[in-house]
């Protein structure tokens, strides 16, 4: 086992990493106020992971109450977190009982946000079961729902009190799941890490081989690279704008798409290489550099195309994003692999050809 | 203009209390990110203060989109939260874009709760324009909604930019308002702040009269027992515990009849005598104090006699309280007018005999 420490001063937790987690229930137990908690888990998960983890848990005093919810991107809304809400209080739950997420990064949002909101705040813990949220969602503190008009509109910066990750989880992971997560490993690489990239480039036939060691070392190297961001720039004003590489051309495909067509990693693919190339066309990265984004991409299994929404449905989604600031656009745009970088100074022309290229991008 | 710090850090913010402050924009504007912001209000409360409000701040340059909701504690609910988030979205508010709570404690709740999970965090600025929020609800970083199974049960700890107290605005407040409001005045000289309390033995008809000088002077003395407070514990894990002195007995009056039929500081002045007469049955507090507090709230026209729900009800409501804590309730007792302390203490058979009595305290 593996054991990073996210520095947030009072607020600081640690991630655990490795094989057979999941029934290692004093990493739980120790953390909790209470012996008391709820497991939030949907219908997909429980039949795999609940059982060993309450058994673990119950094992050490804790008693659990499960929350089993719908499966879906879908149930990341207003309705979903009203029955989590609903049967906390309808279980009495205390400010010191805390909730676990066990699951992929839709349960670890709407857990989390449901643990920020109830009685203004309980502890909560993230055991996330998919690639993407061992990487990406669990670790960070972004909890949040969606919104009919834009993607994790509704939510808050509330930090858990330790992430536990178990990589036998990901044996059951469809392989577009698996490849959703290889997404956000990869922008790791492209944002702040040319070493790891070139790392990615040699091995990425092992991740999708579902190699153990090798995703181990990724959901590491990962975690360590956004626990960084995160410590610097914990309510996300600054530095840690760069993990949305992507993500603005990302949500845009996942809104217009309905969600949970794309897979948020495998729009936010898409939306990698559509900010790539925006970068190529301004001049800032040579064409190099966007072949190995595309060249990594691909071998994950991710798809490269965005839809074709045309340009004007695009630019309407993005104005609604979180990133808009002084009703500009900002965009994050890339140097190098290994060097992003903010920038609100993008010709409309410029962002309007890469968008109206869409079906090109099949090609690459 | 009288200016109180809320020391907090990084989230430490002002909170100035005088008469003519509404058109003072320059008390808010300083504080914006943006030159943007939206006012949230009520249908009683736009008619009177929403204009120069506006129009103030226009005057300095800043955007401003007005949000008028019903007036009412039951609309502090899940639907009209949704109301709010549609409507900042619909105007494309960004993260920068400010709120601003223009009304009572309802508002202020709303709108900073709305603050507080509106794209994870938006700045906001409350000009509370009743008692109650001037000396309490607006001073704090508490915001909640209610659920129908207990008040405040999802909400936020989340600090203002700056509070702007217009003592002005209390001379359009209907009377039981007023005394509502004084009620949580009268809590702050219960708990911590005897001589205080004195001075509203003292000068509780000056009050009710509404004298500027002698409600400023008590704004001034609630807000810094209450920042005092607040800067030792921000999230209530301690010393905040006893600002809620008759909270858990008036929570249950407010829910069992129905959230508006008893407003808030009518039912915390019933429950403040019910807590200080369980402390008198539990021999901790001598008669002549039970005596003092109720004359000064009976002076303030406050309701003395709880409803008679019958202790069971009472019980099971009070079950539902955020101060439960390992299944056990915990109670806020007086020592002396001027000493409250947290007790988990309290034999089932005093709280019976205590509820039990209700029907008598009107004879007080």
């Amino acid at each position: 086992m593996l054991t990073l420490n996210v520095p947030l001063g009072s607020r600081s937790y640690p991630i655990h990493i490795g094989a057979g987690l999941l029934t290692r229930a004093e990493l739980i137990a120790e953390k909790l106020p209470q012996k008391r908690a709820v497991i939030i888990t949907n219908s997909t998960i429980a039949p795999l992971y609940l059982a060993p983890l309450q058994r673990a848990l119950e094992g050490r005093g804790v008693g659990i109450v499960p929350i089993t919810l719908p499966d879906g991107e879908s149930y990341k809304s207003w309705d979903t977190l009203n029955q989590i809400l609903d049967a906390l209080i309808e279980h009495r739950c205390e400010r010191g009982t805390a909730l676990i997420a066990l699951g992929g990064g839709v349960i670890g949002d709407l857990a989390g946000f449901a643990a920020a909101v109830y009685q203004r705040g309980v502890p909560y813990v993230q055991v996330p079961t998919t690639l993407l949220a061992q990487v990406d969602s669990a670790v960070g503190g972004k909890t949040a729902i969606n919104h009919p008009r834009g993607k994790n509109m509704v939510g808050a910066f509330y930090q858990p009190l330790a992430v536990v990750s178990d990589t036998d989880t990901l044996a059951s992971l469809p392989p577009r799941e698996l490849a959703a997560g290889l997404a956000e490993i990869v922008k790791y690489g492209v944002i702040r890490d040319s070493s790891f990239f070139g790392w990615l480039e040699a091995n990425m036939g092992r991740l999708a081989r579902r190699e153990p060691e090798a995703l181990a070392y990724a959901i590491e190297r990962s975690c360590a690279n956004k626990a960084e961001v995160v410590a610097l720039d914990e309510r996300e004003s600054g530095p840690r704008a760069l993990l949305n590489f992507g993500h603005t051309f990302g949500h845009a495909i996942e809104t217009a798409t309905g969600y949970g067509a794309w897979l948020h990693g495998e729009a936010v693919a898409a939306g990698m290489l559509l900010a790539a190339r925006l970068s190529q066309r301004l001049g800032l990265v040579g064409n190099e550099d966007v072949r190995r984004l595309a060249a990594v991409l691909k071998e994950a299994g991710l798809p490269l195309a965005p839809p074709a929404l045309g340009v004007e449905r695009y630019l309407e989604l993005m104005g609604h994003d979180k990133k808009v600031e002084g009703g500009r656009m900002r965009f994050i745009l890339l140097k190098r692999i290994g060097e992003a970088f903010v920038s609100g100074e993008v010709p409309r022309a410029a962002l309007a050809e890469v968008l109206g290229a869409g079906e090109a991008h099949a090609r690459v």
